[in-house]
């Protein structure tokens, strides 16, 4: 941490300022500049008392903290990539691009069956559907709950595919890890705390997206919740953040992508149909992820978009998701992957 | 909703539209348009399924809801405000300025009680604080959880202030239920659907934060979520939006509170301690609030602020807040309250 | 200027940046942490090359400046609040809140003068009126320049009220000071460095409105650009930033009160009108902003809004300005000023 | 325009709202829904005094615009997309993607002719490099003006490469339109509107900036701007928006290249180092780019970044340009571009 004084402060407070700071256990250091005196507290601040407090101290200006607050997540300790297992064949992380693609919600047998088996057939290797969905209505849709997730088991049975839902409430987290091969946290819930420390004691994977409102910072910590509970195994999954551009439903910050692999060693996959919300941008925005360094790909896909309970408008048929994944293959090789 | 066609769409593409349209219940009125077709669909799209998925039809170019998709918290529904009553002396919404005021988090029995009969002389009507904390690092304090919330109701038993005190976990609702007056869902907690359908089962009056990031209209959709389950005891709080801006912590948008009297009965008090983050700036924000028509406050105090364990620099203390406190009584009055 | 070193970086290029901070002329102060190694750069960064350059040099993670950019804008330079002189009676600054009122375009004699002589007698101090305007397209009216500025002066002689209007063009700045009082820069100037150098050589008062998308730095940056070239007498305008929300206009900062007093001896006003969009919400934003501490207005008043050119939905009709400006006397004198 | 009016508005409200469309030389088309009206008004509201201020009449809720209002740079007005002629060689647009690079200042002989010749012979084929530079601060340095021009003219002269140079006042658009290929408006006068029309006279082609703030709606009006004054030659070029995210200087809205390819047919090319402001983050950004279907890049190269005078922290060496330049080609190729 380094502590700013306010310009010509009285030596007083700059005493009370050093005082404090040894009595929580750092050494200070201080440097008179030219204008105002700064003091740098060395010790590391994740284990104490933050001194984000002393900002309140007569002749403080600002504290500027210095250390990155997380550890689990962090390169640092980890040098090289963390591979997450979905099963024994799909792996995130690791040489293969992996794409996740399947419906908004859950709606039907037939639905969701003939659209995992299309979208095996393109080349997708995990199955996205929701059984509980996060609406912001109450008199919207609100998902089949465990009768999805029984047809959701039903579609991995007749295709082989593993398959990704949302968990919302802590209560159902046991139902939901009885049938699922991944766990999703929705955007909405990704400062959640208690959900995040629920999950963090399962042994499933965690598929953690980004809230549209946390910067890349917040999202780690929010990894680093169901990582200091025991569960390591988190995917990232960046979704669009609000800005004041209304052309397309969210902005994809796709620079997150080489951010996130300079600050943790855990992988990253883009979801660009929530980020967009049109099916027109999907297709490209799906490339870029790939040239940027993604591991993988989560595309709403449905054989009626027209028709779906939710989400129609940024929805791919499957024709226009298998084109995608012809489209998408030198992209990812030159990316150094394989599709 | 208004359904806009591309510009020189096939007649076949409106056709089909046109058929949706009926299909789903709705009455099409079509108007052509020198350059495009408009199509108006006519029905209460918040009893069906919504229009939006109508924008992944060949030839549509965007789909635009046209109804506010609130009802029960809407000021349509109930033309005067709603009053929310904390005890049989407090209320929120009516002739009074209600000020709630109290530390972030519950620290020690010493810094609760002190704290509380502080606020109290100063002319505080609620005491806040914080048992259950909602942390953005696993590694800060995360509050006294029980043993906090009987300090709380030890706090009132010596000044007789009800409090509000925030719950995380629909798992903890029934406990916090049992002691607390008010009940807090904070800012991450917006769209967590699950708690607040819990919570609308209560007969307790919820403060329902905005989300740094969630629109008015998002905001009111949350209230909705726990009126539609049978409480319609609402208080909306206002604690600042995430924007570009860093001279503070978030920015308070002040606009929402003419905005909120305009769409919704239900009152709106400003939290200026979150959204300033510095406690030099919760005096004028404070005026502004009450200026613009507020119901009420709630502050950040604290005995000690330099040694609190969380929000230290945006806390004040408590000659500072009863500075406040007599500084407010005019700004209150000309804006036809009292205080 | 503080160095942030990457954790465990080689002595090496520790060495090569103290080198290099001390080649600029700056004095290294080096606080070894527990992870990484932090370094002072002691001296005056505004007199001498910036250091953010050293962010490309191996090793080093982030440079994270200490001091302020700005100096004649500083409060540290002047403590007590400046005062500009619009006329010989106008003052802004000063123990009067000060109301500029007008329309948004002078579109013809009868509009500018009734206008005039209605935000008179209701308390105005000040005409604002737009000769050159800036428009989004190319296709709207663009102002009756010269013509515009006449009647403006017409407009003055018949009401005694000096006007402020804006220059957009450095080829202009000599024309329009000729018949101006208060030379205004629109929001999506204030960075448009040539014109800021351009009336900063001028000894007319100058009204900086922030842009849509300005940090409070950046704002005090551009009225720099102004003081520099020797024009002290700069009034700052906040008129709303661009955020997330679309049930206003922009969201207006009413932070940026305390923040600009507590920064620059510069003084400040509002204009809600550009900020909320509506006129329903002009009147409490307006008391908000006399509350919060703001030296003076700028409203939007049209004889009939309805037919205005532009910005009518924004627009207050002469009795609905009478109203405010009645109800406005409380609020601003219970901030210490009169009106 | 659609004009939604308030649930339960007196007819007579109605009426006087169709008259005045009427009198505005529109067509109203009156629907009547379950709780509101809407009235469409049918006409081109780019030719006529815009509706916008119904908005201040009783009874209106809001109005809706649906046409989009641009026109020249429209992809109706032009199915195709334009190709821009730098010189005889150099086309934005066609079948090559273009890689403009140079450093963020030009600052000396040594300096400007070195890295021209090092990003020729690594395939770039346009120099950048600023002579009048749009600093934050005055105090910062402000570019070489003329000198620096006939610098830039020198390095093209001893390599061959034509140049881009950024203008900022109406005064010196002659000086700079004698030297340079390519005029650059950068993104604090994206909406100089003065600016804009000047450039729009000239025979040059025209690289326009997005500025942090500018909806893509807004930008494509600047565009139009130009267009309008007779200049069809422009280039658009995206450089990062400002979010809530400061990870990165500004956040690379890689969504706009699809919105914009759909939204006109001017060419679009990418800046990720004004975007990311690291230099690490350049090459993944650029290759997204690609990627999501760019027409080409603008990339900060200095010889020596650490020792440049501005924005050293995002500049690349000539080894790392030169090895990004190898990376891209697989990218553009698969994008069915040639590099």
């Amino acid at each position: 941490m380094i502590i700013v004084m306010e310009a010509n402060t009285d030596q007083k407070h700059i005493d009370e300022v050093i005082k404090k700071i040894k009595s929580l256990g750092y050494s200070p250091h201080i440097i008179k500049g030219i204008e105002r005196t700064i003091i740098g507290a060395v010790g590391d601040e994740r284990e104490k008392t933050r001194l984000q407090s002393l900002e309140s101290m007569s002749g403080v200006e600002s504290v500027v903290p210095i250390l990155k607050p997380h550890k689990l997540a962090s390169r640092q300790v980890r040098t090289e990539g963390s591979t997450i297992s979905v099963n024994k064949n799909v792996k995130v992380g690791a040489k293969e691009f992996i794409v996740m693609a399947g419906p908004c919600s859950v709606e039907s047998e037939k639905q969701i069956v003939e659209t995992a088996k299309a979208v095996k057939a393109s080349g997708a290797k995990v199955l996205r559907g929701g059984a509980f969905k996060p609406r912001t209505s109450p008199y919207s849709f609100q998902g089949l709950e465990e009768e999805g997730l029984k047809l959701l088991a039903l579609a991995r049975e007749e295709t082989g595919l593993p398959f990704v839902t949302e968990v919302m409430n802590p209560r159902e987290v046991d139902l939901v890890a009885k049938y699922t091969d991944v766990i999703q946290i929705g955007a909405r819930n990704v400062q959640n705390f208690s959900l995040l420390k629920e999950i963090g004691r399962l042994k499933k994977p965690i598929l953690l997206k980004r809230g549209m409102m946390t910067t890349i910072q917040e999202f780690l910590m929010s990894a680093e919740y169901v990582m200091s509970e025991g569960n390591h195994q988190v995917i990232l999954c960046e979704r669009g953040i609000r800005t004041f551009e209304t052309a397309t439903r969210n902005t994809l910050d796709i620079s997150c992508i080489p951010v996130l692999k300079n600050e943790t060693h855990l992988p990253i996959i883009i979801d660009p149909s929530h980020a967009t919300g049109h099916w027109q941008f999907i297709n490209p925005m799906s490339k870029a992820s790939a040239a940027a360094g993604a591991d993988g790909l989560m595309i709403e896909v449905h054989i009626k978009p027209e028709e779906s309970f939710s989400d129609g408008a940024q929805t791919l048929k499957p024709s226009k998701f298998d084109r995608l994944m012809k489209e998408l293959r030198p992209f990812v090789e030159a990316a150094g992957k394989a599709l």
